[in-house]
């Protein structure tokens, strides 16, 4: 089967970190194919960065399933932009990596917190954590104070930072299991998994295992309703996404 | 003063019923300049429609704020599109309809039902009614199964459909106030007002006298921490939005 | 328009700062009455002096309403006692200080944290913030353990005690926007605000302006049901409240 | 022991159904004495009414303490008007028979339904079940459309009216307890528990053997905070209330 | 009336420890039988002691009605290990401690917290307190780090870590009442209410006397559905259980 | 790898559609083992059902690790009996079909209904639903009425059972995926897949390729506190489970 994993940032580093994960859990018969997106951000830490990222996502998917012939869809930054988008653009399966090790975390663990990169992601990441009815579940979310791409110019102290925080959230805030809040700290996560007493989760890796477990199970998005292909419509300005129409 | 109505999608007949509305509420010295985005969808019903319209919503936004001297904003579709990016866009007061209709349902009422347009909307208004902490109050979302463009072509109809769902909402459901859930169901609340035995609200009359409300109080938004300016990047293929970054 | 204010209290010294604040914000053309009730408490801190509260406020809106012409009331107590009773009682709006606060902040901030007076005030105001859906947006209520009218003695004590507070509010509890949890505190708002990194609201100053912009709007409290006018019954003791009864 | 059961409204004969019902379970060494507020509404059906209820309750729990020797108290009707406020007038356990009724409930059914007055009741009833955290096992609160005094005045039409929506909540609700909403109905669970499938619960009969039990606990309220006595001060047009204040 | 206790655990201590706490409160007319269960774990600390206390307790129900003609059981264990499976093996009340515990203290305390055991004891315990809709009134849940046979073997040492995590509970927590969180600490509770300012409450004694109040009403479980008696099946090994089906 | 199904009852008819249904997706180099438990009912339908399967759920996990060289336990019961007590037992990761089901449904529909067999079954699955978060996305849980044993007596008047609730979930219900309720439904999903237009989801496939992730993604239970092993006690009756004990 064919996966394809979309950055939604146009960072091409932190697309390649996140390849090199899914390679090294997929199957041998899966082929992951990982862009970022054509336009969007550098980065992803707030509310404008998300929605604009967005677009870019929705061309990926398009081009995924007209040129591509993909199976299922990664949408790989931890606020998953635009995933209820993409289940309407498509009906293969869509999984963003917020959701993919939240759901993970559940048969794992009674709780978790997540390490995330500056204080005013929390609230992008709150809001996710509540639509997904994790509320309950989630201990804390702990932030490091430095940006996205910081944690590329230095691995020793973006290392550093996470570690602490994640060790605060499991003895301060009693979380059982830890959540890395950004697709970037895919590189961390080997280490971090040896320096703390509970599971450490990054949310490529789980992303790719259920994708692929979607396509063995032949299941697809539901299109009945919510999640339907878009009404007929004129979309000024981004005529190059070909959606295809609910009939 | 100035405020800002910017009509998410690109129907200009809509932007037109919205303003008319607004001139018919605004203080003789308010000023009320609409407008519709110049990219986005024809009509926002599902979650591709709104994430398209945002971008447009920020540049209009960035344009208010740098050569318009405008004193707040109005985003006029029910689903509040971007809102939260708006908000991070610039320091004036930015509301959007619904959560001005949700807002003013409040002190009238002790609860409402929205009648909305076509099935697939309710989990896009959901959504907007749960993130608002609305959902106690919320009795029913009604749909009328006509699309928003449709309600344009027949008002007859559409004055009919609404009415009909509005009734079952008050007599079904025990809701005590409608609110449409449409920017383009405008035309139709004063009729409508008339026929029902419990108000029913339009979100872009509340819009207004919640943005003169907000310039008068000389309130802006918390620019603190999560709504504060984005952080110095770049955004490929959005190069034309000239954002103010966090200093 | 006139707007008739009540201060719940019978202190006429945090009327006259109430009054002041209002006329410091209310448009030209609106005229502000403000009162003190006749009968109840000279502060409120607790639910005893919550509930004596509320016959002397229904004595003013039965006044305003025969023989005062008023077209809004605001009850001017953060805990809004009676404000349900008192939308039975008239078919013209009626605004609560806590609520207009509380709704103010959705429009500018995330989430919020409420500064108040005594320990045993929290529950009366957590209630209060649970009865109006904003529990998920508020981050804490801390007390200064001044009483009401401490705040009236000693001005520089007061207002170093809410400082502190509404510093911790923002540091330790990540609040975006302070919220004055006492009609009192108005005096303070001013110099907090310029004091703080993050928006303070008094609720006196919102809820003068959602008054006038319902009275603009020409909507009124929805009679329906839930707050119709009382069923037709004797009120013993309460004889002197001239209710208009339900038909 | 001696408790005192207080009707907080002025028609006595509903004071008798319930001193009737309460002998009826009551243990041989409890003493019940029955009174109506001296001031009040003849009948609680709305907010006004439960407000102008308290100041006679509150009078009745100081002269009780002051003069009668009680060792607890019971308010009869089931919106448990003021019992914040009871609580703070007297360290002596105070039950209402809303609370009492549904606490009761969960000790012999996985959820309950509410029958009740007239329709405006269910916003007075659905807050209290809420704030007791008894939202997730109410299946339904349901009207008869009758008003409390009606009850009395026609039994047959009475238990007709309740048996109905009794059935309809056992069949259509799913509910596997009944609790009858008002203390005027009373007279009617005998002949409901004869009729239904499943257990008709009255809120006076437990809120006695709630009293008897926590007297013959030794337990009383926790003064410690929240409903500590009151802040010395003036209550002007109350004075006849003789608080015991917080030293 | 007599009143079965059972201690779903095999350590009879804890079983005496309990009976005489019941034999304390309960009333001349009370006759209280306790029994450890055939079948358990030595105390109860995690999920797998409390399944595998539940055979014990079912069949000391059906012993309890087939050969003891008893009213009323109690479950006492602060998990309240089968409660539901307990009230579906007979139609006589069944309550468990930590039930009783928390509905007692919504009758003297706005909130409470609880003090258990061991840490890995606070998911066992918060689920109780979720699946009871005590949430909201839940402060804080204290572990001392001592298991439950701990307490046994050195009073002084226990209760000097009940009283440490009561006092941080009333201090840091702001809770205004303490649940003990174990059976085993109702030796406990008259030395704690003498050293703290709440009241500090164990669920052995509210159990005895609901128990009491229950049987008093002649109110039984609700066995019209979820609660009803089992379906007619085989139960392989567990066939000395005795189970009365539904028919 | 070698996952080893546990059915929670004693009918090896339906342990046999489970392994037939596991066989079909699971990969080539996955070996199922499939088991009844050696104790328990015959079927699972109430609270006692699911307590009395647990012992020996524990007892085939144990002999898993100890003897089968087991790498995931899968519990096929549709309530997830004693989920928490195996995760105890364990370190390797264990599957429940129900969370299995609802995770699954999570990434491809916004919402789900779970049809299931007797009406007593829903506080059972609805406790379920809730401990997982699900609240918010399950529209409805419907019931056929008949037992589970029915459903293997009758395929066709099961599946026209199955159908009628599936139907009336989606057009009254507007749920957009249906989740089979009982592992005994795994020989309907296909013919209720042809007929449905929204997707069916029995809950062994999920089960088995989460399981077979798991097991890939080399994850196991967070053993660090809540469900680490067990603390070494005694087990009086139940000897022949040999616990690992916490260290």
């Amino acid at each position: 089967m064919r996966i394809k994993l979309i950055n939604p940032n146009t960072t091409w580093s932190m697309t390649e970190s996140c390849l090199k994960a899914a390679e090294g859990v997929k199957r041998p018969d899966t082929e992951i194919i990982a862009v970022s997106v054509r336009t969007g951000p550098s980065s992803i830490e707030c509310f404008i960065d998300e929605y604009l990222a967005i677009p870019g996502i929705l061309e990926e998917i398009i081009k995924g399933d007209r040129e591509e012939n993909v199976d299922a869809y990664i949408i790989a930054c931890f606020g998953d932009p635009g995933l209820q988008a993409a289940r309407e653009v498509t009906d293969k399966p869509v999984v963003g990596i917020a959701q993919s090790a939240m759901l993970l975390s559940k048969m794992i663990s009674p709780n978790f917190s997540i390490v995330s990169v500056l204080d005013r992601a929390v609230k992008v990441t709150a809001d996710l954590v509540d639509a997904y009815g994790m509320g309950p579940f989630c201990k804390s979310i702990r932030t490091t104070g430095l940006s996205v791409l910081d944690f590329s110019k230095d691995f020793q102290k973006g290392l550093k930072a996470l570690e602490e925080q994640a060790v605060k959230a499991v003895k301060e805030d009693k979380a059982e299991c830890i959540l890395l809040g950004c697709a970037g700290f895919v590189d961390f996560v080997q280490e971090l998994n040896r320096k703390l007493s509970v599971p450490v989760i990054d949310g490529v890796v789980p992303a790719v295992k259920f994708a692929e477990a979607l396509v063995e199970m032949h299941i697809s998005t539901s299109k009945n309703n919510t999640w339907g292909y878009p009404e007929k419509k004129e979309f000024t300005g981004f005529e190059y996404l070909d959606f295809k129409f609910k009939s």
